[in-house]
């Protein structure tokens, strides 16, 4: 069965009929606006463009409080039209893609903070990341993690979509106990439910790209705001930069965000930074709190070479060095040239480095490792995007075979399902339960949840 | 060679000449309080207890500043009179007994705090860590780790003599790089020196017993003051109760500062908690961040249950529960029974929940184990102080053999030398060089690095 087939084809829906039901409720019918943020950063991957090239919307609903949202949702049950929430659009998977038309849900002007207490906040989907951090910021605190995309995204996006980022190497991802400590979804029925989900019940809608319900609210735990200390260090090998970044990672008194070795030639992309990033060199770009400063220069410099100390900014016209890491990476080289595409890794912790090598090895020239240091259920390891060099879709299922023939994980990018796209190729059974609940007409971005049946027509 | 035979017999020094040398440095020479002030709490340990029982220095000088600890190291290197540096002298080596006589050196009365920014304090070593603690709080900031004794114990004391506690589990010990920033410390020279050493070459001081220099400031990295909460959980089988800590240990985004598997009935020795600790249970003792307590009691709750839930307060007066933690448990039930003592064990990571099964059921009865969650070289274990029924010295190390020869360390606390005491049975390279450098004469605590040779006579 080819990935497409579960996505029902694009219908006609009774779009007036669901204008008049949702009264003041802002809506785009412009169909130019409404193709464009139809999208999100699915081209990534040739794969996905291929797929999801001209996939819209009808319309796009904007609305203002969890109100608007419920009445949204009723008349998308009442008239069964497919209904497909989306925050900044940010994410690589075509999460936000509506593949059966009719409403988009775009939730980016709920920004609205309930409360914020010490180590926590509890507001809207819509706030931005970077507005979030910059409220908590001035009681000394900050999100615990975020993707590359910070300063665009939006939380409900990132719970709803992603799956870590800057700062998981220190607490993990979203799905680790205590990462989000309470979700509100409204259910996709006549008389639409408000539904509490709390701490691990939270985890029915992280990553499940909006299948399970419509978050209006998300209670998360912040940490400490360090002054963080932007930093280059470049090796003359690379597997020298793997092995500093390992033991920097490993000692838990340097109080870190982000650790990424990055292999010769990627920082050749790194226009803005070329005077840090030396020809043939391999770096590591990292967040480091000021007070571990010292000790985190100690351990990397019996390797290698520190090029760039800079505090931390990412407020407007800065550039922080996380938008060089991550997903980010992938971009900095797109940006200059389309014929490279990503792969999303998670290497045995057990092994990292034999592992690294291995398949660093395995692939030369064609797979470029970019390694980000992450701690996964306790323990540290590195999760990758490495830059693929693409040919063809059959030799990327290759490369992909080759890494999980050889225990690497692989949570493959070039599918939009969320089966597919899994460790596991299989839907947590919780996801599957809660989407029963949530979206028994199975309204909710029709496509992404492959395996699931409607409990209602 | 018997373990004390590194240790010179006491001998007569020119204690007049001192006391003239020191001019008016603080000083007391009423043996009763010299020799009370002799001690520390090596007395958990039955073989310890024999042989530092009656050790005892000649004179006790107290000084107020760096200029008067300059002053005695300058009169003990031209009267080659032994010197021992002690903070609260809570350690339970033997680490402040001076076995050769001489000097003891009181650090506790040098208080100071010379600055805080954030996340790191700059003081002297006599500050008492609780009033550490209460200076960094209005800042929002504490230490990283505490031994169970802070409200009794210097930070000196603690990196001079001590590894870890409360706090370790996230933070592992203080020698992990990043956890003591720098020391400085006076040479026991005509003409002392004073030496800053900074990051890892700070690790020549830490558990060194005052050999390797005298400490006269530490700079100590702080963490966030979140609001702890003190649970105590209690499960029907203790192998539950070990599952479930590492259940929550090994979720990074849960937020905590202490987690204490205890087997029945080690809790029956805890009168003030026995309303928490009913017959029959075992025990997890935790302090926990206020954010992360819902998702903690989630995990916990699937095994134990919850009976007691307190915010964390360790005022005067108050009984915090990291008081019935670390060597605080063999504490609680010495006093009611001075028949048992205790070890100090390393678990391997990879093996955990089997090797603390396969060594409880070794010794049933006999070893009563105490586990202390901890990081270690950026791996999740445990450490363990269990309590042990004491029969004979033979019957003792043939229970830390059997521990040894089944893959778990042990840091032997019934000897009192750096080498006998350490998991390698030697002194780091390090440790020894700085000696060499920093008490030429070996008059700095003799007796306790038993591998020294003096470089001068």
């Amino acid at each position: 069965m080819p990935a497409t087939a579960a996505a029902p084809a694009p219908a006609r829906y009774d779009i007036e009929g669901f204008l008049k039901a949702i009264g003041d409720v802002p809506v785009t019918t412009d169909m130019q606006r409404v193709r464009l943020r139809s999208r999100d950063y699915f081209w990534y991957s040739p794969v996905l463009n291929k797929q999801l090239h001209g996939k819209s919307a009808d319309v796009v609903a904007t609305p203002r409080n969890e109100a608007d949202v419920m009445r949204v949702a009723a008349a998308c049950a009442k008239l069964r039209i497919p209904l497909t929430p989306r925050g900044g659009a940010t994410g690589n998977y075509g999460q936000a893609v509506p593949l059966a038309g009719g409403v988009l849900l775009d939730l980016s002007n709920m920004t609205k903070i309930e409360w914020q207490r010490p180590g926590v906040i509890r507001c809207e989907p819509g706030l931005k990341m970077n507005d979030l951090d910059a409220a908590t910021r001035p009681n000394g605190f900050e999100l615990r993690m975020h993707p590359s995309t910070k300063r665009m995204a939006t939380i409900g996006g990132f719970v709803g979509g992603g799956s870590g980022g800057i700062g998981s190497i220190s607490y993990g991802g979203l799905r680790e106990p205590g990462n989000i400590l309470a979700a509100r979804v409204i259910t996709v029925e006549e008389t639409p439910r408000a539904i509490e989900l709390r701490t691990d019940a939270a985890q029915k809608v992280n990553r499940a790209y909006g299948t399970t319900g419509i978050i209006t609210a998300l209670e998360m735990p912040l940490a400490p705001a360090w002054p963080w200390i932007d930093v280059i260090v470049v090796f003359d090998d690379f597997y020298e930069a793997v092995q500093a970044g390992h033991e920097a990672t490993l000692a838990d008194g340097i109080v870190k965000k982000l650790i990424t070795p990055m292999i010769w030639p990627i920082p050749t992309h790194f226009n803005a930074l070329k005077a840090h990033c030396p020809e043939g060199k391999h770096v590591i770009f990292a967040m480091v709190a000021e007070p571990s400063l010292e000790s985190f220069k100690e351990i990397v410099s019996r390797r290698g070479t520190i090029t760039y100390e800079q505090p931390h900014d990412d407020s407007p016209g800065k550039e922080p060095l996380y938008e060089y890491t991550w997903n980010h990476t992938t971009l900095q080289w797109l940006k200059q040239d389309r014929t490279i595409t990503y792969l999303q890794c998670l290497f045995p912790h057990d092994r990292l480095l034999d592992s690294v090598r291995q398949m660093t090895e395995m692939f030369p020239d064609e797979v470029l490792p970019h390694l980000e240091f992450i701690r996964f259920a306790g323990l540290i390891t590195c999760s990758a995007l490495p830059i693929v060099r693409y040919t063809t879709e059959e030799r990327l299922n290759e490369i992909i075979a080759l890494h999980e023939q050889n225990g690497v994980f692989i949570a493959n990018p070039h599918v939009f399902t969320l089966e597919d796209g899994s460790r596991h190729k299989a839907t947590g059974a919780d996801q599957l339960g809660m989407k029963a609940e949530a979206d028994p007409y199975g309204l909710l971005n029709p496509g992404k949840m492959r395996t699931y049946v409607p409990v209602k027509s």
